[in-house]
């Protein structure tokens, strides 16, 4: 049995530890930064033990699901506190600036660049979910970075968890991200302002809202301690996308103002190719 | 039994006479101008029989289900062959013009501006569900000017299919759709243009994306055929919050441009608020 470290016992981390736990492969000592999430965590079962000092040289393994802000320096101590041919991965949507923070750690190549596509709009150790990465994604960064042997077994924990392992390098991660998950959560967010700003009564958003509207508006649940330093830690790849959104929507609102019919009426017709597309996440994901 | 006539066979027509032949209170004469259409909504069991011109005159009530730059024209002719003592209701999702256009009519009386708050990204025949509508809400605007006993026999239909059944003005209504159900169209299908520009290859897009992309893009899979029409009839209200919502964006780029990471937090924090009225709103209409 392997013994793996957990710093960070929310959504992510949590659902790792509960996940690695059912496979009877390995023992889960698990960290969070707050004594009542630690604690809560050990009696939803999301770790076997605390992540006390003495553990951290007999590790074979550490998982760090952190905000991407504080991620670099904590990455750099854990590396510092690990025996030779401990793994180190983190599970962050943001690739490049770890790896350039990284880059001159002489334990560079224990470090495994990771990002498990999955995730809800909780956060938190009650959040966790046994079955979050089952089926789902996860993409490698700048794999020729890692020692073959530890890149072996952070790939084989994910394959435990019933994951397709894709590899890719950082700055092709950060920017296909930005315009399928970073873009979402801003105009999530953004909507969910521009609502509760023309409409004070909650009751009446209510009484008119589809399922539409929620399904669009759902990703503005999402945490802020994540979402801020995603944001800004990858604006260099989100603010071309989010520019291009919005000259987008000027265009519609020139239409708009015109009454062009015809010419929506395309535009329209032309996005419904997305269809294919999402279908083919949900057969993955499930509908939510 | 009561003999109603369905004008128009799609996802909301069809899902109507599904659920109003399960209760065994309606024989339901379907009308499609689309002839393909009109025969799979006889095959999928959507209405008993066609809707011919001798049945018109016996017919105890009419829903429309078209969409809504046809309506105005299709409810005076409706309104012209049906009897004295025969309600006529549409389903569309604006309903000042409607109102409007009807004002001069003189058998208004009879007609009931009536919208189910129902529907899914999907269209035609095949897209009708029976439950559709069970559990949602249905909004008449304009109620006094229908007759009493013609506007409680359309509430007790929609009381029939287990809908809450509530009354607004038209202006009131049209606003606070623009906001709810038209802004998150427009934003979902401005979001699906912009991730079809950026990233011409379906593979990577789908190897990115999670369940939060799914969701927030899911709308841009709307007919533009009902769409357009509602974009641009009901322009007037939604012009106003698709500028608020442009500023806001603006407002964020400018934030994300400084790194201004302390008013982010804020911002995503104060906009966190949205949960609970979602959170509402799923219980009532499930997670899709």
């Amino acid at each position: 049995m392997k013994n793996i470290g957990i710093v960070g016992l929310g959504l992510i981390g949590g659902s790792y530890g509960l996940a690695l736990r059912q496979t009877g492969k390995y023992r889960i000592f698990g960290y969070d930064a707050d004594p009542e999430h630690q604690s809560l965590a050990l009696e939803l079962g999301l770790a076997d033990d605390i992540l006390s000092e003495p553990v951290w040289s007999s590790l074979d393994g550490v998982i760090l699901a952190v905000p991407v802000d504080v991620l670099p320096s904590l990455a750099r101590q854990v590396l510092d506190k690990t025996n030779d041919n401990c793994w180190v991965a983190d599970t962050g949507s943001i690739k490049s600036v770890l790896a350039r923070k990284l880059a001159d750690h002489p334990g560079r190549d224990r470090f495994v660049l990771s990002h498990p596509i999955a995730g809800t709009e909780y956060s938190g150790p009650s959040a966790a979910l046994p079955d979050l990465f089952k089926g789902k994604i996860n993409i490698i960064t700048d794999p020729e970075d890692s020692r073959p042997d530890l890149l072996e077994q952070v790939t084989e924990i994910h394959r435990d968890l019933a994951m397709e392992v894709h590899f890719m390098p950082s700055d092709e991660h950060d920017r296909h991200i930005a315009y399928v998950s970073h873009l979402s959560h801003i105009s999530a967010f953004m909507l969910g302002k521009t609502v509760l700003e023309t409409e004070p009564s909650e009751k009446n958003i209510f009484l008119m809202a589809g399922s539409g509207f929620a399904s669009t508006v759902r990703l503005a649940k999402s945490s802020p301690e994540t979402w801020t330093p995603i944001f800004t830690e990858n604006k260099d790849a989100i603010l071309p996308v989010l520019k291009k959104y919005r000259e987008n929507l000027d265009v519609f609102i020139r239409l708009l103002e015109n009454e062009d019919k015809k010419t929506i009426f395309e535009l329209l017709k032309d996005i419904n190719r997305i269809e294919g597309i999402i279908d083919d996440i949900h057969q993955k994901h499930g509908k939510r």
